[in-house]
């Protein structure tokens, strides 16, 4: 049997990490060989087999008649959409580990690889070391999904496991995970939730069958929490985790979150610790499954390529049907707020009387009632305001916004909501 | 396209189960179509799709030559091996639930499909709401594993669960278990650790390319502990957990064992609860991957049936290969003694001087040293013993086994011996 020939744009770190294993992986070398390489500058030595074609022409590499598969390990998305299409419209079979390029551009490359019978690969876009998309196409795709819920950013999972264990402040965790290499120096497109957003919209392509727009998707990160927040979760019985959520709701519409929730700690998400990352899937037959493993990092990535190709290799590869979600593209998409959820509120508030009735008339007067009300006994900050946190009984997050718009009006400081889980 | 046609062997609860799901799920019936089922008894009614054949004569149903698949759900080990062996030869794909079946005649049924051309899928026969087989053989199939640890019986995890969460004894807990139906009338075989040992055969002949028969592997169950066991193990902060664990040795052997063991709190089997099954992989690449769902039940295991139905469907089902771990038998398989672990020691002694220095002395005597002791003040029992608890710094299993031999001969109780994991 002939090898499946692989071409490789990118020889970064995940680049270089898949050349070796392709190279040096027994299960590998039998079906697959690495033909040629696309690189930025060439000038730069490469540790690659005698013979592996190096070149900066995208077009060379990836129209190159002999070549069955086309790895995209550029990241970016601009550069990495040229490559992708180009090597879809030559009639190639495609692998990514790019979420960014399928958050946004994933109808069309869809589209194009329907339309032109091939498979795309993407197993390593979303929490690498996990086995969950394969899941989702295969083991569970005759289910019918109810939820996935998932904490899929391993650096804010680092961050929130320390703030937690060792209660760092929020400024601490950071650093330190910038220090072991967790955090990007610009941690903006992790912390804020961004990175967790474009996951949910792939695993919501692919558990409901449509395509949720990351833009549209209700997104809130955790910059914004203190270690007050974390240790009063500890102290109701609760841990704070970043949770991407794709739930049906009783509508029978889907509704998709990505925000920090107080989750009881027997959920089975709450013990996932530092970088690691987890889906606990809700299915019809099944009930819940949970699917644990790191989150990113090049040698996951690498393997989780490595399987991609290996279905090409042995003709295994799913293609491209219509029943595919990234080709149905949710346009209308809201998020429901009519919901009944509990919360958790933390607001800074001016240490005079009649503050507190003020706050709860106004969360009355939608609607909101209280199930617990603490104003710990602290001196009052710079701005002279005191912490008041609340949680409250079931509500609309429609109201609970009106509410706290309301109190906005009063010009205190900025207030924390996060939603309470119940197993 | 036509659509693959399916012949259902047995139609119990399970194949009853499945047969529901092929003509209701609207993805399996894109793809399958049930035509016929084999039952022992033809008189009783059946919830079949009108036009469904039901025969009590095998060879109808296995060697149609319009049957591409073969279903067998009819458990037990003779009857089952008949016809997947006839169907096999006759050519067809083979998708079976049987744990038992593999476990003793795996070797020939996956010669005989490697001979024929055509597929085995088992998907069902370990853990069936959790999709371990396809991550094992797919997913990880590039992987070099090191070790795969596992809490894969649902029934022995819902009594352990309960006597650590209840501090009900070993008796109540099971009685529970058989109230709810998660417990047979006679629990042997689960409480044995014996369907824990099946399991761990198929899943070694995955994970480490090689078959070890379940008869050759240490395997010991949980009847012999009591509660003051479980609570002890919890003061130490340990859970007790019957776990089924293969582990590459430094040696570069594989070591297989079932058997109760401490894991600590922390440890991500240790918060596997009531009637849950998961499986914990090391594998170079991924590292720790965890895998949870419910361990077994009529509905996860339709679901995995089905899938397995899907990959044929598809063609995308996995023809059994030389590398197929089912063919290469281990036969000289020795567990290896030689390790070092902790062990936690429960002897019952008589309550006189000199007894702790005895079984110090015969300890030492082997080189195993005493990590912490602890003689509870309690009556002696209707012996005249009383229980000695101990735990050990690291140390052989052979040469504990031989202490503990010496200590036999002096007709005390039985003694419960357990490792202790760290993480």
């Amino acid at each position: 049997m002939s090898k499946t020939v692989v071409a490789l744009a990118g020889l970064g770190t995940i680049g270089a990490g898949l050349a070796k294993l392709l190279c040096e992986n027994p299960a590998a070398g039998k079906v697959l060989r690495l033909k040629s390489v696309l690189v930025r500058d060439l000038s730069k030595p490469r540790a690659l087999p005698h013979g592996t074609i190096v070149s900066n022409k995208a077009s060379e590499i990836v129209e190159d008649p002999e070549v069955d598969v086309v790895v995209e390990a550029l990241g970016g998305v601009e550069s990495a959409f040229a490559v992708v299409e180009s090597a879809l419209k030559a009639g190639k079979h495609v692998v990514t580990a790019n979420k960014n390029l399928l958050a946004e551009k994933g109808p069309e490359l869809f589209a194009l690889a329907r339309q032109k019978g091939v498979s795309l690969g993407f197993e390593a876009s979303v929490c690498a070391g996990i086995p969950i998309i394969r899941t989702l196409r295969e083991a569970l795709r005759a289910e019918t999904i109810l939820s996935v819920e998932g904490i899929v950013n391993g650096t804010t999972n680092y961050i929130l496991t320390r703030m937690s264990e060792n209660a760092s402040s929020y400024t601490d965790a950071l650093r330190e995970a910038q220090e072991k290499g967790y955090a990007e120096p610009d941690p903006s497109y992790d912390v804020s939730g961004k990175d967790a957003a474009c996951k949910a919209t792939i695993l919501t392509s692919l558990a409901f069958g449509h395509f949720f727009p990351t833009d549209r998707i209700r997104t809130s990160g955790i910059s914004n929490l203190d270690s007050q927040d974390v240790s009063q979760a500890e102290a109701m019985g609760y841990r704070i985790k970043l949770i991407a959520a794709a739930r049906r709701t009783k509508n029978g519409q889907v509704d998709v979150e990505v925000a920090p929730v107080l989750l009881p700690k027997e959920h089975p998400l709450a013990s996932v610790r530092l970088e690691y990352n987890a889906v606990l899937v809700d299915s019809t037959g099944l009930g819940l499954t949970l699917y644990s493993g790191k989150g990113a990092g090049p040698a996951p990535t690498a393997v989780s390529l490595l399987a991609d190709l290996m279905d090409v290799a042995q003709g295994r590869a799913l293609l491209v049907e219509e029943e595919n979600g990234f080709l149905h593209r949710q346009e209308n998409f809201e998020c429901d707020r009519t919901q009944l959820e509990r919360f958790y509120i933390h607001l800074s508030v001016p240490d005079l009387p009649g503050v507190l009735a003020k706050v709860a008339g106004v969360l009355a007067a939608q609607g909101v009632s209280l199930a617990s009300v603490l104003q710990p006994e602290v001196k009052s900050d710079a701005e002279g305001l005191v912490p008041l946190i609340l949680t409250t009984h079931q509500a609309q997050r429609g109201r609970l916004d009106a509410a706290l718009a309301e109190l906005g009006k009063e010009g205190w400081g900025k207030g924390v909501v996060l939603r309470i889980q119940d197993v």
